[in-house]
């Protein structure tokens, strides 16, 4: 191939550009263990009036956010609800247990999004002989439930029902700003509904590395408390920040792009043969498809793809995701899905062979 | 009502007989924490031999066995997959996060028997995003699925593919001498494909207070430091484990009757109006039914129940739970028939009216 | 040996007498998981009023006793003070950080027995880099301390400070009625200094197993619930239970039976070339011993001793820790005394060599 | 103050250079958690030769690479031994309890350095009542202990007694390059001891954010896998991977600048009266001071340094510390110790009159 790969892996995968790399090469530093770092804090308030929350504390990932969200809101022997396909519980080897001594009491929804109805029963009795419901967790947009949108409405329908029993309501909001620009209704107005919300820069908006946590003060100095504890407290920081700030000042809006992007490649997948999409209509960046198996195995057609100079991600022994981004453009999905409509059996078959 | 009540609750609230009581008293005692109370490592020897485990390790509680066991095959991080209605995972605390930082990946089963195709993909993938899957939980007789016992073929076919895939695999047994009798399966013929097996003195069998765990002798010795850990290490126990083995001495063959009875109450419940066995034909001790909420709530029919001298369990909204045991004969089952006929609307509004 | 040895190890050796195995065969039991044995709940009334305190759970074990306190009063990176002597520190099995994630700051004290001044900057500043400090523990008497009695105006200058401080206070009170009956302070007024007080029954008080926590009604909610986490709900624990309540009932006061006998044994050891008493005059029923090396090691001392019908704990290289109780009368200990006076590096060696 | 404060207070306080900053900018980057970036790889592969081992893992701060150590070693239940003086058990939060359910026996060594014969007895004996000794911690240069080198002979010593008793060795080098730089001693020397070893890349090398963890290939498996567990995986990392390979390639050598200059601290300071150097000569970049309390507090020493330009750290009621590093040059630490030498009570209070 003369042309590099077009990688549809993850929106993790971008690279910051030039214009982002001057941003944090010109940033102000300090040692922000010491809280010394004007780069990082001014992040920090940034993204705790976008989100409408008292204040925010940087992180370096956005597990490490979940996971001090988890240990803020409970204690040893406590259970969170959530979807089995929710990334806490899914991606996050375990954290809950090993971090905080949590258990998860998980639930289909529709595709990850839970519905107040569906969960109506799950806040365990008040024994000794059961684990203390204490945490509803939801994730918007739900990635492996084919990056959709938790409806509003539902969102406060659980926020009351949460309210109703004093559970606690964390929103994993790594790609919140996705369901932002593809519904226009602004970021503070979903974190309305949460005790405290994360986010991350890393993903669609494109920054190197980093996520944040917001909530109340007193959440929040908690959680910083909680970060120095898990090794999360860096120095200079601020020269990574800088990319973060970067990002949310000059990469929302261009979402759009992603996710009509996202329509190029929905189109192809369920136009092909042998291809489906999980979950339904595409309404963000995230295309998950199922492979049938008269095509060959989800390994098999990212090998004859990546051959082809597409890379897609292997997520289940017959699953597949494509996933759009800062670093893919209009051009490349095109060419990309022409690439995708040209899979057959027998193409596959062959590269096997070769192999 | 001058006759005592017919307590149905739990095969858990037997009382010591005289001749069980006799045995305690006769009973030679040291202090076992330092090894040295020999009532207590026969019970053990005696426990090992009937499950064909090379050691076994007496306990205050079945609860302290299967958390231990959980702590035996574990590290934190690791997950352990078993039925969503398993004692282990619904009515222990939560204690596998607090006690050992272990996840559940939970199945519903047939009532809560697995089967191997159910959890064919239950092994999450070799990557640092994922939890190690290390343990397979069953629970035999499953309490929770209406004491239903997991077809000895089933099991089999788990234990070769946890085997494949480097699974250890735990039995909850508090109940399996139930299994055994109703079936005729000895216990070891069901232990040998377990690592480690548990099982309850204090249920069906009949003695005050305690369980056991048995596997390997290198897993026992691990098992004895967690007892005392966990301050399960008690001093001259071989007088509550003289009662344990005056059980498995006299009190396992009379399980039969206890099924038996069972029958007589899984008739008289399913022949009511408004009532209907859970998980369908009573296979051993534990009858689930549910009440319909045209008869009332599961309360309400256990209060009017209670008025008419027999007791039952509340465990769901709609679930009421009734057991058979030692201390409740073919005469008092006979008589709980009888009420349990009787329930009608009517009844249950009248009473409620009187309260 | 025409004698059964005289088992010196440790006051957790004793046997129930018949009058006490009377009792425990005559008790009203029920299950106390469902809260229904009324001979726990008794003694669990008698044990919280003889400490002064609102509630009392009945335990299995003291180490579980103690393993909740700290689950009551602390969370995950909290920190507690005591002396690293202490039994929670020494002889828990590492318990504090495994159960509850709680580390230990530990003060050498005098023998054990820590002073206001001594712990004065024992608090970590707040600031995140530090552990939370949370719990200051005390244990009276000291046992690895020679059995010592925590003077009680120390007491309250902690506890003043402590709560300057707003850090809670546990008693682990095994032995504290050896403290009481050597002192005649009562029970309450040593137990009002502190937020949480554990008992045992299977030491000086002879009943074969058992312990307790006391405290508020709030802390014992929390501490039943641990009680269940940690497997420590026994069914008809009555029949253990009453073998506590007649300790109290009966075995108290003649503790001091134990501490005369103590004087004999601490006089024999004392003035005995090559042993040494280890924290000086003995004040209750432990006597622990230091032996020169020109006599052997611990472990020769005490096979000596062995051979001539005396058990002792070897608890250290030189270190041995002879213990009176219920099970040793004033003949027995003075048969002892006599052998320990026998004691000369020939004979040991000649013993030695027959081994 | 016309000229900006000299910021005595860490080596943690460095600024990039531009020369740092450009590498930075021109990096190769990838998604390292998908183990696509080649710079983070290849300053992995630099700092695994840099010590002589196997391999190496990125990390966002020395505490998570301390923590990871940890992890790695241990399981729940287990002791770490150290000095009471350890950043691990000092600064990082408690952390060894919360993650990894481990326990520290700390001794107090000489100023933190701890010697073979001090922790001879160290290891617990193998009972069910003790925790499980496994792993020996030691830190050099040492902080708390005024940046004293432990001598190498003294290691081989504790790395023999280690060996003796199957325990593991980690050193926390967080600072060993400045041991390095000030002994002539090799890196992979001083490593070859320790089956794990964490350096900083953020201290005394000058990068803004990262450390390393490194050891055998297997055991940095497992440390790749915890730390995304404890969230430190991140994407684009290669972006301050490579300021730490700039500071490993041109800020090593320069760390002798640092110890002379502390050397100026170091007389200035113990030549004025009032002022200690708390464990005697200084060997590095660390300066620990004693202010008698003639003198002040130490905060009121560091007021009145920061109002003549100079800032240093108050890590005690009466102690301060002053560091050098990349971003304090020759004259500097001369206008500093001028500033030092003025000190006297009457400044002081002068000083505190005005505030």
């Amino acid at each position: 191939m003369s042309r590099p790969p077009i990688d549809l892996r993850s929106d993790t995968v971008t690279r910051p550009t030039a214009a982002m790399l001057k941003a944090m090469t010109e940033a102000e530093l300090g040692d922000d263990v010491f809280g010394d770092d004007p780069t990082v804090k001014a992040l920090e308030v940034k993204t705790a009036e976008l989100l409408g929350k008292e204040a925010a504390v940087y992180m370096p990932s956005g597990t490490m956010a979940n996971q001090i969200a988890v240990g803020v809101h409970t204690r040893p022997g406590d259970e969170l609800v959530c979807a089995g396909t929710s990334h806490v519980y899914l991606w996050e080897a375990g954290g809950i247990a090993r971090h905080s001594g949590v258990t998860a009491r998980t639930f289909e929804g529709d595709f990850g999004i839970l519905s107040p109805i569906e969960i109506d029963d799950a806040v365990r009795p008040d024994d000794p002989h059961y684990v203390r419901t204490r945490l509803v967790w939801l994730e918007n947009t739900h990635n492996r439930g084919g990056g959709r949108i938790h409806p509003i409405e539902s969102i406060a329908g659980i926020a009351r029902w949460a309210h109703d029993h004093r559970l606690a309501m964390h929103l994993d909001g790594a790609r919140l700003m996705n369901a932002v620009v593809a519904t226009g209704i602004p970021a503070k107005e979903w974190a309305r509904y949460f005790d405290t919300v994360s986010i991350c820069y890393s993903k669609g908006l494109g920054a190197p590395v980093g996520s944040a946590l917001t909530g109340t003060v007193e959440a929040m100095r908690e959680a910083r408390k909680l970060r120095k504890l898990m090794g999360g407290g860096m120095r200079q920081a601020g020269v990574i920040a800088a990319a973060a700030t970067y990002a949310l000042e000059n990469n929302v809006e261009r979402l759009a792009e992603d996710h009509a992007n996202a329509q190029i490649l929905a189109s192809a997948f369920s136009e092909t043969d042998g291809l489906r999409l999980e979950s339904g209509p595409v309404e963000t960046n995230l295309v998950w498809v199922d492979v049938d198996s008269s095509l060959g195995t989800a390994a098999e057609v990212a090998a004859y793809l990546k051959s082809h100079g597409v890379l897609v991600s292997v997520l289940g022994a017959q699953v597949i995701r494509a996933c759009t981004h800062l670093d893919v453009s209009r051009e490349d999905v095109e060419f990309a899905a022409g690439v995708i409509r040209q899979l057959e059996p027998a193409m596959i078959t062959a590269l096997t062979l070769v192999y």
